[in-house]
């Protein structure tokens, strides 16, 4: 049993399950969508408004942090919680996908990675002890060892050696974890990550050393990467349910509201994306029947809110028209209003899933949430519903 | 008597007063600082934001909103305060500024202004009249007649030439908002403007033509761009107390803390800048010891909020070190927080003029204010103590 997670309910008819998940810095409910606050910040939001639509977890990024402010000033002034004023929990992503995403910056050897900074091209190296350092020096939460990610298409020969060396590096980032000394009530938590592409069996196999090292959760990485659906969905519903039940399950970087709720039937229990953030400054809200996108001129003289089923602050005050002008004249408060309705719609929607769970009803919600949503979608958004959450990782 | 406007209280050892401003969105306090909103919207501030600060009458731009969304898409869907959800007074300005900025696409004649949209190219033409049709469409509390703007320097002849126009042009807005007919509960106030640069016998003359044809309100307009500190503090104080006392002064476009202070010394009542808002985007925020520039290496690791004396939100949560941080790294929450403790800041101290005026200690409270203002401004903020206000309508 783990001192971190605990199985509250299982659905009757899918792999879902509602969990809790104690952190130093409170206790989350699971299923549980973490906004994305890359720098620090989730991008046009203050910490007020995230405890608002109830955000309790929060995600930051090792990579982004280390090289500003850098760690060593975050860990001066007292870690992270209390430099960004956020009470919550912070899970930190190791950094490895976005030193992924670097490709022309990068060089990854045995040892890690040599990149250099987006920022000012200096020469930087992070291994997966480093990467496990940083992350503790800062107060995380939770800390992803680091992984060797891959885009999509990859060849089995590039996937199998990125999935080797992700399992070599588990092994390299929990040992160092472990020499590490911590305060007690400050402890945090380790979180590895599966690697292998598409490859079912590829997946199992590393899963099993993945647990034979032994982590307090599994992440499900290299996913949302540019793979279609099916290989998304069947992968996550191939991998999640064999990972031990008595750990979290964190599928990374994905994904739409279906997405999540299909994954959640498979058994995941933690998701990110920076989906409705980025696409909220992109003026495309989510709602129950589907996205929108507010700069179409059809919302110019519309009185009526976002989403007429949402009862959040910005759905409350504000119209489509007012919130059209705000894009279309490029006005900050424009992200600010679209970026909370936005992570209020994702929250909800794992409440609803939550709650589903607790009634042993998953599935008709499930299917009762995807019809409704499919039924604008269809009409109005095409290059949303084709496009999906691939590379939305930040 | 106005029944628009009560002086509660004068002070005893200046000409700064303490006045009730009615509208039909409630009532103001005044002197009051209104934050300009000039497209419907305080940058970077929800409507939420600017109610916790106290906020009572807000700024909109007649020649922006004009251009987009237009006023009738505003008067179809029911007013500027439906528009942006916003139960509060606004005041709009005519747009004669704006137009006035706009140098190489204007041309401006004894009928009003021909200009190109600076958005489209567009071709548009405004006279005194259609600034009050269109800020009346659009519901405003107090309409402003539109002016003939001038830059300093200007000759002696193109200054008298466009205080006689802004006086004939403010005889049409008259005529033209008289032949209007209003819901009674709605009826907007029109404020007069006064031009004539720094000429203080032009000033007064063109003060008499204006208050015979007799305004809701009077304003003191062609300050605040490029003239000395002497000059606006001369030409306010030998105008200002000029105006009926019955009748509420708004000093346009002016300035910083210091100038509110001064100005409100000469009578004046009502005050708007973008200083506070736009400053903030540029990462400089104010202090009761002067203005700061967040950006600055020193605050990297400093815990302490932006203003020590401060108990807003933002000083109460944040600190400099998390401010500076996300200002440096692009973060659209730096603008958010930076705005908000500087709106906060100047609302705070036009309540603080309005206590010591109720008080009847002004003089006191100015000196001692200013003093500690300058304390700190002097030698880390020069550029600001400089540059003054200038420029700084929008």
């Amino acid at each position: 049993m783990s001192p971190h997670f605990t199985v509250l309910s299982q659905d009757a008819g899918s792999q879902a399950r509602l969990g809790l998940l104690t952190t130093a810095h409170g206790d989350v409910e699971t299923p549980v969508f973490m906004p994305v606050g890359t720098v620090g910040t989730v991008k046009a939001q203050s910490q007020e408004m995230l405890e608002e639509i109830g955000a309790r977890i929060i995600l930051g990024n090792a990579y982004h942090l280390y090289l500003r402010p850098g760690h060593q000033l975050i860990q001066g002034v007292g870690g992270l919680h209390r430099f960004i004023s956020w009470p919550g929990a912070i899970l930190t992503d190791s950094g490895g996908f976005q030193i992924y995403s670097l490709s022309t910056l990068r060089k990854v050897d045995e040892d890690g990675y040599t990149f250099r900074s987006h920022l000012d091209g200096s020469s930087h190296h992070f291994t997966p002890e480093r990467a496990v350092e940083i992350q503790c020096a800062m107060g995380s939460d939770i800390a992803m060892a680091l992984d060797v990610c891959l885009g999509q298409p990859a060849s089995p020969e590039e996937t199998q050696a990125a999935s080797d060396r992700t399992i070599r590096w588990a092994t390299r980032a929990r040992r160092c974890f472990d020499d590490l000394e911590f305060d007690p009530t400050r402890r945090p938590q380790l979180f590895g990550i599966l690697q292998g592409g598409l490859d079912l069996d590829l997946r199992r196999n590393a899963l099993e050393q993945l647990v034979e090292i032994g982590f307090d959760g599994y992440a499900i990485g290299g996913l949302g990467v540019g793979e279609s659906k099916e290989g998304l969905y069947s992968t996550v519903e191939a991998v999640a349910p064999r990972f031990p039940a008595d750990r979290p399950r964190y599928l990374m970087g994905v994904g739409t509201p279906l997405d999540l709720i299909r994954c959640a039937g498979y058994g995941v229990d933690m998701f990110d994306c920076v989906l409705p953030t980025r696409n909220a400054r992109n003026g495309q809200v989510f709602t129950h029947c589907g996205p929108l996108n507010v700069k179409n001129s059809i919302h110019a003289t519309d009185s009526g809110p976002l989403d007429e089923e949402c009862s959040c602050k910005v759905c409350r005050r504000y119209s489509r028209a007012y919130i059209r002008h705000l894009y279309v004249t490029g006005e900050i408060l424009s992200s600010i209003l679209c970026t909370y309705h936005n992570l209020q719609f994702f929250l909800d929607t794992l409440k609803r899933v939550r709650q589903s769970i607790r009634l042993n009803n998953f599935t008709e919600f499930a299917k009762s949430y995807t019809e409704k949503y499919l039924s604008r979608s269809r009409s109005c958004s095409k290059e949303f519903v084709n496009g999906g959450s691939a590379g939305l990782n930040s």
